[in-house]
């Protein structure tokens, strides 16, 4: 066995597939958002990010950065252990106060980031429950599979949004077994929006728990940023929800939402929980800050909203197709892992415009796509920038234009 | 099946056994390190803590909080997104390249956690060789154990720091399986170290990788901080060094070092990386200044060693025994989940002093303890307080005193 020719043989077919990824080297300037510096072959330049998960820009709120400076100065740099042993700061209670508040739910319990928040809240709640049946939404995020595998319980994949599936896998089991349902709100990569109430009438009907992954949705949606499931006034009608402090709120951190017995449990029991280091208190306070903020002010939801249905609206006009869904996602869909590559390379070198290519494992393959996240601060002209590179590049390649 | 009543009733348990956790609710205070104030059940008050992982202080090192408050400004809060789409910030390249030259490695690779760093690095290598047996100490911490259930392999627990044993394992195995040997070179929890260069030396008899997880060494260690595998000059013989930013280093986060083809590996094929979004530009900021300070700054690390040799000895003459090591950790021994609670209770509200009681599953039952981590801000009146204290309780509790 030679380690390193195995492992380099197997990096060789990512290459030969055309989805070995290569990292843009990015320097995001607060302030300037969605402006960064980009370090590539050929240098130094300025790019206009169209990709980022920081949807509404609060990365850059002068309100969060303030917060975080001023518990750098407080607090210090880390927090200088696991949550029980010396690393619990005031910060992370006032923030699990408040996103328990923000759902509406008895309590809240953080985790360094939403991969972590699921994988090791699913293995737990999953593996604790003698004989548990977990039935798993087909599209769900890795972090959720991977923590659905790690229980080792016994799964049932229901077709993607289709509760009358779901309902016919419920039917078919015990129905003394627990039973976990496990979805999403936002799918990240299609953008289109789960029925979270026609899944938990489905839930209450053969009494298993449902699990909400709100990841590409708290901030964005609803009064408060409660996500879709306050927009629908559901949340109180769902045993767990997810969500994360990375993408509309702009910092990092994942986090799930529940009663106190659930939270207690998962905190009690759960090792990528207990043997994790917590997150630095100016991470906590910015985070706090964030969703405070995005609790009583709408202007950057609308905002949002506006920018995405222009973006629509202008390639609709330019003839650049792309999935239809109800969300702030805007993909369009390339199909090909190389030409997806190639065209996220013109846009780079040529108009300076950074949107990654999304490949397998991200996407199923033959689906590849560019990913579009407008933002409240992408602005008109950055929006026909962005259209017209794309149309001059559709036409340079050929590719089918929509009618 | 009432789930609510399910959950509370495994709570009861942990109640029942004493070891339920009750986590204090600190506000560390930067410059005045080891002094935090307390939340707890009658008000307010500042307590020294003696169980923080940040042992050097280095979370309040004013060059440290300097780059992170620099960071902040320059790039704002989060990194807005995962590596591969847009998430990838200067900040993380720079402190990669660090990372890699403090172990004397080609590459290395951040994770936002310790935990996640080995949980998706020892699952992905071995998951991802066919037939791959690993070799894990017995004694190896929960986010190694858990990476390791996750790769579903054949493993083979050796007994801890027990190179016959491992030989002993190793003959047995097919000569032309892969094998990875996974363990730590200081144990978190008994203070002991391994014998690194020996278990290297049986790697190299049976083609074997090695994986030495150092997250108690990193900056604490070795001549610039590279952890015992730098002290004992054995580096270069390692596959993978695994170590943490939120020790030592003070911030948060995990990484792994390796060859390139090792790093890229896991770059492109572990899900726990690529689907998390990356750290904070500004936390990235911080660990890189923190490393480049200890790679040149030895007076952290002497003062660290004096003040543990120091306690060690204090403790001795008070008759207050601990457990005998050669790293920074000293347990105090309690063997009883409840008494260890009780103990740490009372030198919280008698004596302000903080050390969280450690018990199952952190150690086995029956080697409950006190985890005392002196740092170089625990002055000689710290540890005289600490000692007297302990000597108080210990009498007043009739606890056997040393000779």
């Amino acid at each position: 066995m030679n380690y390193e020719d195995y492992f380099r043989r197997q990096l060789d077919g990512l290459r030969r597939e055309g989805r070995y990824r290569v990292f843009a080297d990015l320097e995001r300037k607060a302030g300037a958002f969605p402006i960064a510096t980009y370090r590539g072959p050929h240098g130094e330049r300025d790019v206009a990010v169209w990709c980022s998960n920081d949807y509404l820009g609060m990365g850059q709120h002068p309100k969060v950065l303030e917060a975080m400076h001023a518990a750098l100065d407080r607090c210090g740099a880390g927090a200088g252990g696991t949550r029980n042993i010396s690393g619990t700061n005031h910060y992370h209670i006032l923030l699990e106060d408040e996103l328990a508040h923000l759902h509406g739910k008895q309590a809240a319990l953080l985790f360094n980031s939403g991969y972590v928040s699921n994988w090791t809240s699913l293995s737990t709640l999953a593996a604790r429950m003698p004989g548990c049946v977990i039935l798993s939404d087909e599209l769900n995020h890795a972090s959720m599979i991977e923590g659905i595998r790690h229980s080792r319980c016994e799964t049932r994949i229901w077709r993607h949004n289709d509760v009358a599936d779901l309902r016919d896998k419920l039917s078919d089991l015990d129905p003394k077994v627990p039973k976990l349902i496990a979805f999403e709100s936002v799918y990240s990569m299609d953008g289109d929006i789960s029925p979270i109430s026609d899944i938990c009438d489905v839930a209450d009907e053969y009494n298993a728990m449902t699990y909400l992954d709100e990841v590409h949705a708290v901030g964005l949606y609803g009064p408060r940023g409660g996500g879709i499931s306050e927009r629908d006034g559901v949340a109180d009608r769902l045993t767990v929800i997810e969500g994360t402090l990375a993408k509309a709120f702009g910092v990092i951190g994942g986090y799930i939402t529940a009663s106190d017995t659930v939270c207690d449990f998962v905190r009690s029991f759960a090792s990528g929980f207990i043997f994790s280091s917590s997150l630095p208190p100016a991470v906590a306070a910015g985070a706090l800050t964030s969703i405070r903020h995005l609790k009583g002010s709408t202007v950057e939801r609308a905002r949002h909203q506006d920018r995405v249905a222009r973006l629509r609206r202008r390639l609709d006009e330019a003839g650049v197709s792309h999935l239809d869904n109800p969300s702030h996602i805007v993909p369009v869909m390339v199909r090909d892992p190389v030409l997806c590559k190639r065209i996220s390379d013109i846009l780079l070198d040529r108009y300076g415009i950074y949107v990654q290519p999304i490949n397998y494992p991200t996407v199923p393959r033959g689906t590849e796509r560019l990913r579009i996240t407008p933002s409240p601060y992408h602005s008109d002209a950055d929006i026909e920038h962005l259209v017209s590179a794309l149309s001059e590049i559709w036409a340079e390649m050929g590719l089918a234009q929509a009618a």
